[in-house]
């Protein structure tokens, strides 16, 4: 093995009253390979400030903006210098910071969806395909082992030719009219200028979107969408539903709520081929359930020595330790350094650790929101899903 | 209380190789209301005599056809004549000795769906308005204790406004073509001539929309359905979605399968309301779970003294010890007996025990197959569903 | 198939405020096999005349004692009288309705235990090994058919050799001295006249016992024995534990409680072998996981086409159908009535048919409560498992 | 809030072949509170510069023995020393490095349990009473969020006075004689030298006994013991059950095996008092079901806002995104880092985070096996369970 040293990571956004941020900084530390150094954390100043002395940060890493911590970086030398930027801020700042950190050379991880928009998305997908440095997408729920396992299996064709995919992300914290209260993670996820023209859609329904294409291998080709506003007040779809046809003509079934009462968030996943099924929701993350049309059932467990090396290289610990979403997102970032690893030393990484998501996700994903969006407008029942880039 | 005298039941269908012939006959037994004393089990005279001998009727009352039976058995006396026809053949056997029972007097319970089309549904509802006997259509699902406690508490307004209703009926048995086997349950019901000109949406969907209207309290004012023939050489729907709208405004799907590998049979019911919501399961058919946005959710469990009246008049047993599905069944044939003793005496019949489903069910669950297969054809998105009687 | 009529059965025990004459009737109707035309209900006339009438039986045959139930009986003509007579009483009423109904030459079916005490059961025993009728006890947990599964298995070698068994028979409805309020249920319990010299260990422990026994195939050598009163002013234990070794020197542990506050009636058996484990619990009654230790689990389930003869011949409806207490229950009345038509018949009945508990089953259980009753009071670790018979 | 300083830590153990040691890693790294600088990782020198690097540790900080990383530590400046050591090592080698830790002034985080055996854990207990230094034992279960609601729900007196305790620690991976393979962990542990006087009830049955007495809030008074080897050819106990006597005379039942073929780690506790019940088990780690005697259970879900401050304080998302056994872990890291921080800024931490297990739970732990192997030894049902410090 030839010397490395920790990856240096600066992140932007993640200040006071964030929830991502804190996930984000703990699926970076887990494993030893990355260090947070610096960070814009806030575009208030003094919030970014804050953050930065309670992450024990180095005073004179803690910026006031991320224009800031671009140009100060870059004039250290790059042993010292940030090796990642992890943006973890609403939508709406999602292009800008993304596309100069990618121009100035630094590895990019970026919470999702990928922009605020699909236009932008475009723009954004080609920015990175050029880029030197390498990008990642955090569609957390790719980083489940039994997700892995599950996207293997299909494509091993245990189950055989796909012909059916339910996804199903509800939640119920929107329920009421929560954004009129003092509720940051609500007010920008319901304001058309931070979240962009979808709600649920693109806050979760990316997800479940990003999970269906992911675990079944297959493309969507068309959809027949049904949004709604449940809650009087809000501003953006908190509801929905979509039909939809993949390329092998599967169907499919997704939903995503915001306002299902007391639900938490248990995303599940349940898909049928002609020899077999799967199904999985996050309650139970760490099991897989495989079912035949002759014998019984089985539940595929994490950390089990019988599963693919793909699930074996997303997991810490043996079956019956359970691990969770935190680790599901620092699958995400151990692969994401593992690759940079790689690449520093001019090695092959292996196909495991290329599992991550990236910018292909980022914009099916914006095109998904937008026709969605189109789809729910319609009279038409079916909408094709086509995707420029 | 009055003197009565145990129901007398005479049969049609439920010859070899019947499964739901058999659960009728467990279900009307049970609770020692009713006897099974007379049948036409088969139109193959044979196959009648041989179920009716495994049953150790009288042979006189063991006939070659429902007409026959209907004939003989109205020469017998009063005292000694069947009280109650049940209904138990393929679809298009539905209409006739449906009709013409009722037009004799006789009570009758009939297998769903109502008949083998909406044109006969309709003509059927006439008649059964002007009869004198009751009849009772056997929509197995609304006789679960836990799905009473559920609708007694939506329509108390427990959970609120209904904004959301899932209904999923998963089944997998018809994964291959079956029905080029020698299996008689996949025969009829993939021949468009008995089962109807729907097959997984007559079949198993007209279960999943009772259950939905009936739980939820709320009717459906429009779909958009996809249905989809998956197992090659097959003629009719295996599998579908619908998106609904209920008058309301609530949003629904439904899906139904018999290509879901390996699923079994778990019927699942999930309502959200603008307070709670609640979520129902046939795997775990004792249990109702009823979620909160801001407290624990709850586990309701059948057999409890803290249900509604109308779960505890059917149950039989104190919590734990686990009801299933011939005893929802046995609520059904419980209740209509009550209801028929009540009338014999001349009482009037507790509102719990008339909570059984009856023509209003039959004649909307054909409407809604029809409807279902219009929008599947149609590339508008919406179809209204409007019922005509 | 030679012809054959309904089994006619007279029922002693079972009025009002009866919990288990209720479902032994459900039960023994359920499948047509058994009608119920006779019953001494209660050892009060008036309410034995009261029970009778609810069960729309002829007036002649509703009897004010089971003395008088036997003797008029028997003046009936053959085919008229009583085949089988179910007793239902509390404990203290077992022995001696069941002398005589077997010395008469009635088949007998008793609600478990078999009787008051240890010395009752030597002696009864010896009546049922020289009786012509036959007799059955309902250990009810041993007729569901994921047990007899399990039974099979193991009976089988698929989990090897048995080193470790499990049993847990959780209650908590006498949590506080319900005895003391009207309740007749818990009066009779916890009453040593009625219920024996033991409470909770006679009325679940010795199913816990049974249970361990029937599905191990091992027979308990040695207990170790821990039982206590936990809610003051009752006089017979509510709770307890026992340490097993079983002849093949498997390590057991069987606990039994009323008093766990909340628990319904989740009766547990997990057996763990050298070659993999199975875990069966009433709430999810028709699964059974088996688990390997280099495999997935499984889950079996019942009505699958997978399973033992054993475990089919026990079902009626196909996976996915939920069967429950009342069907494990109905299991041994009609593996009884089959075994009795075969005896009419002079034919053999299959071994399946004969899997229902007897005699053994209930000497030993008596045996299990005196051996229990002395390790609890005695200081010494182990207590010997001795039978006499 | 003053500055302060990310806490630096040196590792005892953890070197290739260890699963603990990773796992102290991950929950010592994820919250950004200490980072890992110095390590003595291994007894064989190339073992522990191997994982060193791995770790990309600065060389100079990797260290062939404890003794040199404590010598060399103590001459760096005090802002560049580390402040925890974290032992890992098998039980035999806890005693030495962590008594020497504590008298050099060090903090020191050990994994359970304490000592080889109960004579090492008295001196050790003294050991700690005096030193300077923090001392924490990895009792991980214990940092589970529902399981604080659980014990601050009983110390509350929520369900009441505890009547009733079961605590289940099954595993199945030495179903058969690892050992005799190359498995590092199965080799330690089953060997008295490493591993002390007992396998299974060493390993995970003080994890069993350190659950209940913290959950319950009750001290165990009294033992009786049955312990065995059920795979021929092992040194020490791989199985065992215990009946127990709480002070307030409570009952209690403690399993725990590693030979239940098949069984993962799903530990179980459930405990009942006079008004409720409470279970846990950490397949579902995120649940905590709460049982009444008359009302519906209750789920209550970690990451609630109804949860105690207890709980609140151990989890990182809100409800729905499962954390699990790396957070439990992290938990206790983050609490001790939480109360040096507080000690070295001279301010009271919240007794929230005063919650981590230590000396007491050790020496008690320690005492347990030691009583538990008399008892199995002992012909006497009950042996008093008696500490001496």
């Amino acid at each position: 093995m030839q010397k490395r040293n920790i990856l240096k990571l600066g992140m932007i956004g993640g200040g006071p009253g964030s929830f991502i941020g804190a996930i984000h900084r703990n699926a970076a530390l887990m494993d030893g390979m990355i260090e947070i150094v610096a960070g814009a954390f806030s575009s208030n100043p003094e919030k970014s400030k804050q953050t930065g002395k309670e992450l024990m940060l180095d005073e004179n890493r803690i910026y006031a903006s991320y224009d800031e911590m671009f140009e100060k970086e870059l004039q250290l030398p790059k042993s010292e210098r940030i090796d990642i930027v992890s943006i973890v801020t609403p939508n709406h700042a999602h292009f800008d910071p993304t596309k100069k950190a990618l121009e100035m050379g630094f590895h990019v991880i970026l919470d999702k969806p990928l922009t605020l928009d699909y236009e932008e998305a475009k723009e954004l997908y080609q920015v990175i395909q050029k880029a030197e440095g390498m990008f990642c997408l955090t569609h957390t729920y790719t980083g489940y082992p039994m997700i892995k396992q599950a996207k293997q299996m299909i494509a091993d064709g245990v189950i055989g030719e796909v012909r059916k995919v339910y996804v199903e992300y509800p939640q119920g914290w929107l329920w009421t009219l929560l954004e009129s209260e003092d509720n940051k993670q609500a007010q920008w996820r319901t304001d058309p200028n931070k979240s962009g023209a979808s709600g649920c859609f693109g806050d979760i329904g990316t997800h479940a979107f990003n999970l269906a294409e992911y675990v079944s291998g297959q493309k969507v080709a068309k959809i027949c969408a049904d949004l709604d506003i449940k809650v009087e007040g809000r501003q953006l779809d908190d509801d929905g539903a979509v039909l939809m046809r993949f390329e092998n003509s599967a169907s499919g079934i997704l939903t995503a709520s915001q306002i299902e009462t007391g639900a938490e968030n248990n995303l599940k996943i349940k898909i049928y081929g002609d020899k077999g099924g799967i199904e999985w929701m996050q309650e139970d993350c760490n099991s897989l359930i495989v079912r035949w049309p002759d014998k019984p059932a089985e539940i595929y467990r994490a950390g089990s020595s019988y599963l693919s090396s793909l699930a074996q290289e997303n997991t810490r610990t043996p079956a019956g330790h359970p691990e969770g979403y935190i680790e599901a997102f620092a699958n995400i970032y151990r692969n994401f350094a593992r690759c940079i690893y790689a690449k520093q030393n001019g090695e092959e990484p292996k196909k495991e650790w290329l599992d991550f998501p990236g910018a292909e996700d980022g914009i099916r994903g914006m095109a998904f929101v937008d026709h969605v969006l189109a789809s729910s407008r319609s009279d038409q029942k079916w909408t094709p899903f086509v995707i420029e880039k």
